[in-house]
């Protein structure tokens, strides 16, 4: 006979799973019913479709895990569902911001109700199978906490008025490190996750590959250089671009990084329109902008396998969430690798395709990850709108090239 | 010295504007910040919108006439401009819903100051000039507070909870008068508003026309008969549809009108899901589809000038916004022309072009009406959602072919 | 007993049909199969579909009525059928240029051997239904070979070489007219199709209607006063435009008539481009343009009856397809209405709709106008690629707002 | 000073250049100025089109490299530049089938005097440098050689007659190997070009990377096998699909290989319409099908390192352009892996991108392959319409993940 294995949950992990819930929550304080409704473009979803979507993860995978479960809304599961089709059909994408119905209220109140039936069935134990889904829940929670923000940001400028989401702490200093690149190892290396500790199922296996002779920069590209690759014409040289990145420029009429204002001298921030810091590193750019950025620099954006290399040697911290900030800091004064983690997602040359010998999770959780693997380019350490728990040096990040509304900016590497 | 004349208002008139303004917020009654957010097509606005730019209009043409008035939010000009080119740039139409700021709140403090500033503007006396946009202004209104109701109604069923926006009370009666047509006049006649009271630049000048042999139809075409050429196949016959009518049956998928259920017995409306009445008259059809029904039913639509000539004889009376049904009665029995006023907008088979002779209002709101004339057809009488005063014999409203979200039937004609 | 009417044609009827079938090969002259291939746009068909399908006409509604007649290409019914869904399914129209084979020599021989078969069948008699399909049929040809001018035309100007047709015969003189206005009749009057003679179905009945007091421009507008309306800024000013003209001059950048080179002093014509002949009529422009143009000269355009009423008094001569000029000539000395007929179809105030008491032919051929009856508005008069004998006072060509690539130019009108 | 090295051509070489334009003439015997001038999709280009642009390639980058050198047609220069940013602006692609001047005798023209200038070039002598753009531009030649081939058979295909374009020889048996999984190395290995003869820049540098223990397919998946996916709804089962290739099946509703008929028993081939072989390779599937068919067998794509490592070790034979069959034939019988080289390109789950260190050649032939490294899956072992000595073990083809009209087919790999 084959018994599961069975986890009681302390109650610290049950505060854990709650304080991150919660921290869902704590994000939409001063948040309207209104802003939370809008949807400001497909590839976005309204703050209220992130509140419900969230829970409908837990109600679905974990509490309808028991077959004896009755939902109070079994009408909702159509709605919030994103894109498991395994587990049955969903609302189009484009039409999430529709949905004034249920309201606000009610969204507050499903939360509360699972986040309660949940932390039951946490004291109460589950099965080893059960625990791994309700971390993947923690984690997929904390995914959105970043889109949340992103999207609202996105929304937000997408106003005339350009208001602001909260105010923003000064930013904390004014001159920057030298550039400098590092020399990277050379040769077979393992990569992947180490086997410990929650991970998703795309940073597996952990397996061999080889670094050929590179380096990568000590820090991020700032404002500043951005600013000099705009004022060179960088965004009128087609020869700087991929052919589907100079197509995007010239149907987009793209000049300048998504949220950098006509001046050149100010951006939209969550906190408003704020002078550009010039220290600050650039963010908010796509990979087309920053593989474009890299050839006028006579560099490239480094592969995810040597990004990960160094990565994993260092501590992590930096500027995440938890700092309030959600505004990449002033690249700081030090040695050795800087802002590897927090601030921004760091594109990768590394298209997002699977490892050597990867298995996507058992049933519709499969669709988690393994299905994107098309047309995406990974990002890796994090970013300012990243919990601080939810990263490591195994994180792999992706999306599409045009992609610009996310923390998204620039380390360079170079051949050696 | 041209010496402007000048009109004090009494507390009656000032009270009919003031009447007039809270009827729109009153019909938001029930309906969330969320709810009046929403855009749920190009071609519909928020109820958000519609509160803040029926307000722009008094401030734009009323109050801003007086050059010293300086606005508490010159930048919500942009916002809230619907298409009125000549007094500047305005916000593009498909946008309109990414406003979640400024929030209802701020729309709600809005429209007090402005009423009480036009209130006050009306005590104090205007001239005849102004007297006449504030009273354009009202009729704006009205036609606003129909646009909500059938703009809050596509926004809910777009909602696979189909919810409802208000209870509505029960039908009248349930037998319908026997179809038959009533000979019209044959000859020259004469056309238009006649010259006192408030009508549209586009109704004018009165002029005269020449009616072919005709009759038109005692009353309007009911669900039941409507039923009847869905299930002839009426939407699976190129040869019933107008080569346009057919390519957007295709394109779209038509298969029956646009709030019908797809088991042909019940339809959405803005009390929810109900049953079908089979004597109310067909609502929510496009052109095309009025079109292919006359002509399945070997008849043809009414032209304007035959509608508006058998309608000029008719006391204005029947079910409008007024009844707070919101929904359009079935056909009563009776004598004569039923049912011309109010209940459904009825097609007819003239394309929205001027009147010999006709001259737009002067200045931007020569935009209201004269720019719109093509590719539109005229709709005739109000509906159940139109305000009871708003409506008149001369009165020419103005959709495309395609349009289905008004409140829209038939009423046929015959050649003679 | 229902004894068909019966006629036999004489030598010279036979000898009509066949001039009228030649004289579309003729046009073809100096054009290859590569010329006759290419589809340039979704309203345009190539040169070797019009062969085709003109020839499909007369095998299908008039060889095609004897049950016994056989095909020897019936797959190429799908191919060259156009619109008529009645006698089946059809080949997409945008796909037309995508049809290498048949070959061109093979639709040369397939018109040769209609044409022989339609011709036996004259020498024999023919029932008056099908006198009336081939009298149908040459018309159908006729106008063919006017868009087969205009879809070359179109075709030669999407090249960047911008080469010729033919040469053209020099312009005929180079003073014009003064312009004036010249009263039209006011009152009752009758328009429509006078009952011997050709006339399409949709320039009947006969009925009357109401001409309001109105005059007509003696003369068409000339490229050198269309240039003055384009350096005011015309194509700048929204207030000079209806909101889909403008809406189309926004998107697709216009800013002058569709053949006029950036110079604002050339203009490409069949014969390659040319310089721009102040004292000729500007020609292909779109219904928003001339209408836009009206305004700005502060007139309007007439409507049909003005139109039909002033012409029908008048002999029809003019430039058309016989001077194998195919450019409008420039605006002649003399009194009273000139060029009312040739050189440039004159659009019209008048959407296209029916007459009063309009009946479609019966069967498929019920679908050769009536169900266009929806967003075109009217032109009168033919063009310099309209046969002499395909024109008069009656005839109603029609296309949407938008369209620029037929020969069409303006006649101002003016209420009195 | 830099004494420029020198190399003058021998007879063989001259006669070498001639055969290898010569036979892009002899693939369009039998095909008219028609066929020649149609563009049946963007992705497509006209035969002519190929013909002037292969010559374009010639002139612009050989004999233009002459300073002194004087084109006959300088404006075809804009007509016939593909992507080459760098030396001028270009026609916009979906606009290449427009173009029916000049005439395809214009083209012959074209074609023979610039090989007779070519010619004469190299019996003078060239550098060395100008002797490496002349391989380049036959290696050219030969891949427009393939791409005239498919773009011809995607034309055919669009015509409801399903033309052929020659008869096709005997397929060539009709027994197929057992399917085998055959181990390849693991670890270390070298791919990429070794250094002599030619190759594109994007098969250089010559690297070490890492494999993976797996193994690959013996044999091609047949046409057999990939019935038996769609026979078990592999076209209606989201969950075996990518994410973007799901909204690809459902957008264009795919149920079966491109020029599979409805039938599933008979496709479309450049000889007409076939019955389907069952023992020959499925040919013209997308990546999306050919991933959502290995997923289905429960195997994966082989990645281009794996099949480098095991093509490299093989002779390259196969059915290539010169069997003019222009169909892959069916799966013989044999040891080892079988049909490596030629009948169907091979889908491998590498995105394309540069090898580590990779540089673009210098200028604007620079552009040739590096710009198009972002959304494209790299393909191997050239097909049917590939020229014999075209392909080697280090080419790296490559297409987007939607592309079906290409001859590409599916190699399983597995992880061991």
């Amino acid at each position: 006979m084959n018994v599961p294995t069975f986890t009681v949950y302390t109650e610290d992990a049950v505060a854990r799973f709650m304080r991150i819930r919660r921290q869902t929550l704590a994000l939409c304080t001063g948040l309207s019913g209104e802003d939370l409704q809008v949807q400001s473009m497909p590839d976005a979803s309204p703050g209220k479709w992130h509140l419900a979507h969230t829970t409908w993860f837990f109600e679905q995978f974990v509490l309808g895990h028991d077959l004896a479960y009755r939902s109070l809304n079994p009408e909702w599961y159509y709605l919030f569902n994103s894109y498991y089709e395994s587990v049955g059909p969903m609302h189009a994408r484009p039409q999430r911001g529709l949905l004034s119905r249920p309201t606000l209220d009610e969204i507050f109140d499903y939360r509360a109700n699972i986040d309660e039936a949940v932390g039951e069935l946490l004291l109460r134990g589950v099965t080893t199978e059960l625990a791994a889904r309700i971390e993947l829940g923690l984690h997929h929670e904390q995914q959105h906490q970043e889109l949340l923000l992103t999207d609202i940001k996105h929304m937000l400028s997408c106003n005339p008025l350009l208001p602001a989401y909260r105010n923003m702490s000064a930013p904390n200093q004014s001159k920057t490190s030298p550039l400098r690149f590092l020399p990277g190892r050379e040769g077979p290396v393992d990569m992947g996750h180490e086997g410990h500790g929650f991970a998703y199922d795309n940073e597996t296996p952990r397996h061999t590959t080889w670094l050929s002779s590179h380096a990568l920069a000590n820090r991020l590209v700032t404002n500043a250089e951005y600013l000099a690759f705009v004022r060179d014409g960088g965004y009128q040289e087609a020869g700087l671009w991929l052919s589907d990145g100079w197509a995007q420029v010239q149907r987009e009429g793209w000049q300048r990084p998504l949220y950098w204002q006509e001046d050149l001298a100010s951006e939209f921030t969550l906190a408003g329109v704020h002078p550009l810091d010039p220290h600050a590193p650039v963010c908010h750019i796509s990979y087309f902008e920053a593989d474009a950025f890299a050839r006028w620099a006579g560099a490239r954006l480094p592969t995810e396998a040597e990004w990960e290399d160094a990565a994993a040697q260092l501590p992590i911290h930096g500027n995440f969430q938890e700092s309030l900030r959600f505004q990449p800091n002033a690249v700081p004064l030090g040695e050795g690798l800087l802002q590897m983690y927090g601030d921004v997602w760091e594109w990768t040359a590394s298209p997002y395709v699977s490892y050597p010998g990867f298995k996507p999770l058992p049933g519709a959780l499969g669709e988690y990850n393994g299905k994107f693997m098309n047309g995406q380019w990974v990002l890796r350490g994090g970013s300012c709108a990243t919990p601080r728990d939810h990263i490591r040096a195994s994180y792999r990040n992706f999306f599409p090239p045009h992609a610009r509304w996310q923390f998204a900016g620039i380390r360079l590497g170079q051949d050696r």
